[in-house]
């Protein structure tokens, strides 16, 4: 069972073969023959960490199912220019139909892997992890962060319903920071971990003094992070956000901070240059 | 009617919400008293032309319906860092479980129609129109080549049933390129022109015997482009395509084509920079 | 891979097959032993044009997979009466459920390919094209335009994103014919044509000189289509629409036009008379 | 709450609006401006028994609500040529977009309710009620037999869970007609009766002896029905079926049966002429 | 093909599963290597009849198929503690994957079927019918339905168009019980029987005059049970209802009527005490 | 926004209305004109905690809207026998159409409520919290845990990916209790706690050894309990589990356990004693 086999991705597949599929390839129906045979390869055209390959054969699975695919590399896998990812064989029609769903999850799912492998790679012995967000891609979140962890990343909560994080909005309504913390950990399911938001040292402060375990510095200057740092002291974990970028992430890190995390792994990363070559017969 | 009226973005949208909602915000739920009202602004932080508005109201709707939404801006329109693409006014839970899907979709769409906008500038004055491909995210497609049509380029084939694109695997299955274009001419809708994808001069030459109506002349220097466009002499549209980028699409369109197609619209363009700042009361 | 393999012919099987199921064939459950094996053959009483046989086997395999499906003949077949068009052997209680659904699909898009058969043999000669229209039943027009096919003819746009179809009150909302076209052919997709509805010649005439490349001709006479087809002169494609029946069908293709739509192929055919002779043990 | 306040039906209506809208009405995007008003009058072209007409505004609904749907006439009139349905008045894009979905399903289901109103008309008198069989169209038998009802024609069962119906293979299965009606009496819920199919009067005499309530007279003649009948002597219900045809139906009815049902009101009813005349501004 | 092969069946399968895997067990992906073989045997932990067994290996297949699935004992059967229902072998996975899910399913199912198998032991002789209701889980009546049937217990409708039962407001708005009846006798699909709800005697006598064939006796006492029964003679089915339990079933069941129905058997049974074991390896 | 406003419970609904309703009522729409109106009240027959009211106007809103809903008392509310929970009036052809699917929401999310609440009574004073488990019915897991919250309990996780579990065969499979803690630790998302099951005193020394947060005590004695939380000695939240019923609760909750999980909350609640009195005019 792998991250193909969940049936919430099933759906997905089914979705976009649609989306891209409709009534038929029209042009394969009026120029390829019904019988006619093809193999393809699906190769890495620059470096690039693999994501989404599972995908495949559940994609011609779906189509109904003639098509021999063979993983030649595993998801999490840094691939070369020019490394063979998969291979397939079946029916010309069949594979003609999957080619362009195919590689779309593929450059987008390995385009998020290679960029958070950077990222991880520059904080490479400083003990810091890098974690995504919730700025994902409607109806791809759940491939999108598989994608961060074949990069390397780890995943921050899944949605509003898998974990706490008391932002500004939160701590006004509740009539302060510690407040808010107090409330939500008074209600947290036990296996959660409190994490609040926090945008100066007074409020880091507040938020260890209510019994937070996981503090958000947001839009922290370096300068400001190393001292917050101190400051905590091990009393919780801490996460910096905000604007972090290739140019800045290592300084941040430096910092001591447990945790960076990245809108951009998911909102803004190209696609990996990944394509398909086919031949018939 | 508008693009949320669509029945299909309704479902995506519904999917969205879910995969972020869950079983409920628990966050707000525990600091937030249930009869806060709230109000938020949709601002863009820097230059960017706006995509995905009316989606706004529709994700409102879709969780009960008591949020005052109003357009401030229209789909299309290029915005300066800080102004009011739109206001919401309504229950804090609301405006709360929908901020994350609601910037998700505009950063997204809005970067897709900025990125357009800005190829389109590019060949601004040279008749050359800048078009999109199947190269979208799945289940996204709809949304995406809207995207692009709110920045100023225009949509290639929806999908494998509503264009024909011989290539190059057609063309060996057929037994060369006349034989697939004409096989195709003879059982297109009639609707539709058939499109070939050409390597070669010779290839463009077989391609307007065998009366092809739309050429695709794929990875072609400028050098190619313009002798071939010379050769064409109008009797056939001609789509260049093939890794072109903001440095080199004024140099690709000045050779005369009529369409320059730019995978990287969809599959590439970073967030837009768009925010909601939300406060209560 | 083929019509049945498309994911939207998947969900529509599954619809209808619940549809009839329910909560499980209650006569079979009560009267027939469950390790019951059968047989089937399905054969045509009539002359039919074939339409859906490939959906029989999936049929059958969203309910189990247990039965051995043969196609005895393919789509598109000319069958006698008499003819078996296949055979299936598995559990009854496997045979009995899928029946009466298996039956009314082919019963429908073989009753649409034979209607559409026989308009194509009374136009044979003049090189004039049988079209389907959007007069379809909801949910099913994938499946009956492919029927439509089956039966030698060819399709019109699936849907209104598809295909550019200028009416009546497109020209009066546009200020006049003219600009109607103008418009459409600036902003149309490249691959697409624009097709225009003409009433009159001086429509006609107007059409030709904005650009359009399909005239539709509507509920014109014989006569009127004669005088519009040499004022035309092959510088359109002309489509004839309006009532057209098998008495009338002759005429109006002799006249020169390019192709004859015909609502009623979708929305009038009746049922093929295919029957599903079951035998147990 | 009428037939369209199903979920059901909501769930076919969007099915059917994305089936034909797609990523949106090219044409009218193209040629109308957006904010165009229109309105509308549906009306019958003929004689025909109308149903359907709920749905219209629904369809509306589900496009954004901005449309004033009137129903002129209920479902189940016998509207005459001219007559008006319904009259919309609403953006004109909205109103475009629904049309070709609204007149499918009109035409259809009316096209339905008129034929069975034919057919109740040839048997007035009787005392012979005319039902409808399971030969619907897929995803459309909720509508088709909702329609049978509209033109005075009652409901056989709605799927194989809600009604037992024994036929040859049931009878061989279970070891003879009168061991299949046992068996099914004794397993029968309540509130079914059972309800069998007989061939010969041996059969009906074996039937009525082992209880069954209602007897499915299948291709019999009218001297082998009047036969029957008589020995039946309102000793079950009685319902002849087999080829009955508009020709037919007086004299099969006169035997005395109490049912005839006709698979043609649903799979083989020509669309009713309804068409809709929409007007800018 | 059995219970689980219905369609509809899988779509509550595939609900049931996306509820607890989400975006996958992380649990295991971080504790168990994800080519571990494991094995398990689904036992009964005291007495219970068995219902559900046939989903246990399409809830396996639906999470990719490598799943060897042996159902030891059938549905229906009455397990004691100890006994082993079924068996599997596959991908650890897997296992651990569809375990929870799995057991749900059979815990509610078989305590569904065993409290019916005790009400059924309870008027073993009576030849009364013990009968569910519709007091069900949204979501799960035709499994709940299908665990009663298991328990040797039938089923009343399945839903309000598979049956008719006139009740109190019913007949309020007809204008009295006899018309009620009558109203619905008329409009009755042929299958169908008439039953209405008697609180008095008077109701019954008037409910025979106007032809009902069942009587549903609610809420009386086993006197006036006695005494209905009595005064029916055999000329209606008769259902007594309303809060019969363990206790009092027996001497309802007395009293001659023909069913008992008891809502609690699908909205209040305790579920049965069934586990899975799991070993690795 | 309520519970009733999250997309996913709208779908719930809409499959629990189309289970009940199928093709419609047909007893109402053969005895009730259609346009009558009616009146109810949902009131308590016995004490309950009610959960589940805001569904009501949902159900009713997805059947046309036009009924108004009024609550009368708040979900978590411990109503008396005779209390009045909301009142609606509208068409009576909606009321009673949604009253079978209401009531049966309302008794089984209040008899979750109900039952919570006696476990929360029972353990009032001594610290600790009543939790549920995974132990709910397939798709309606999300309210299940609503309504142990509107009893006073609180939430375990949702399902396999929003909380760290390790159980026996986790820890046989990762090599040890210890190993398998450190594995979860080291790949956890930050906000996730690890809770381990332990068996013996030796398992919970190793495992706050390895640094778990979170314990699960299953199956202990009180004798056992007591001495697991002196040793534990408030270094990690302790969890009991396993066969607590209302007989023991108080002796468990006495030895300092944090929490207690009770299956039975969701898999064995009987109904809430709810009903609906429906009156016409």
């Amino acid at each position: 069972m792998n991250i193909a086999d969940l049936p919430a991705v099933d759906t997905l597949l089914r979705t976009a073969l649609t989306e891209d599929l409709g009534a038929g390839d029209i042009t394969t129906r009026l120029t390829v023959a019904a019988d006619t045979r093809a193999r393809a390869q699906i190769a890495a055209k620059d470096e690039a960490v693999v994501a989404g390959l599972p995908l495949v054969r559940k994609l011609c699975d779906i189509l109904g199912g003639d098509v021999d695919v063979r993983e030649r590399l595993a998801d999490g896998t840094r691939a070369r220019g020019g490394d063979v990812l998969a291979t397939l064989a079946g029916p010309a029609h069949t594979l003609l139909a999957v080619e362009r769903v195919t590689l779309n999850l593929l450059q987008h799912l390995s385009g998020i892997a290679t960029m958070t492998a950077r990222f991880v790679d520059l904080v490479a012995g400083t003990g810091c992890r890098i974690v995504d967000t919730r700025k994902t891609l409607p109806g791809l979140r759940l491939l999108e962060k598989y994608a961060v962890r074949m990069g390397g990343g780890s995943n921050h909560r899944f949605g509003l319903a898998d974990g706490i994080l008391i932002k500004e909005n939160h701590i006004a309504a509740a009539g302060g920071l510690a407040k808010a913390v107090l409330a939500a950990r008074a209600g947290a399911p036990h296996g959660m971990r409190v994490e609040v938001e926090c945008e100066t040292l007074a409020d880091v402060t507040e938020a260890l003094g209510a019994g937070a375990e996981l503090l958000l510095l947001d839009n922290m200057t370096v300068a400001q992070l190393t001292e917050a740092v101190q400051l905590i002291a091990h009393r919780a974990l801490v996460e910096a956000s905000g604007g972090v970028n290739e140019g800045t992430v290592r300084a941040v890190a430096g910092t001591g901070v447990d945790l960076v995390s990245v809108g951009a792994l998911t909102h803004s990363a190209p696609a990996a240059d990944i394509h398909m070559l086919l031949s018939l017969g």
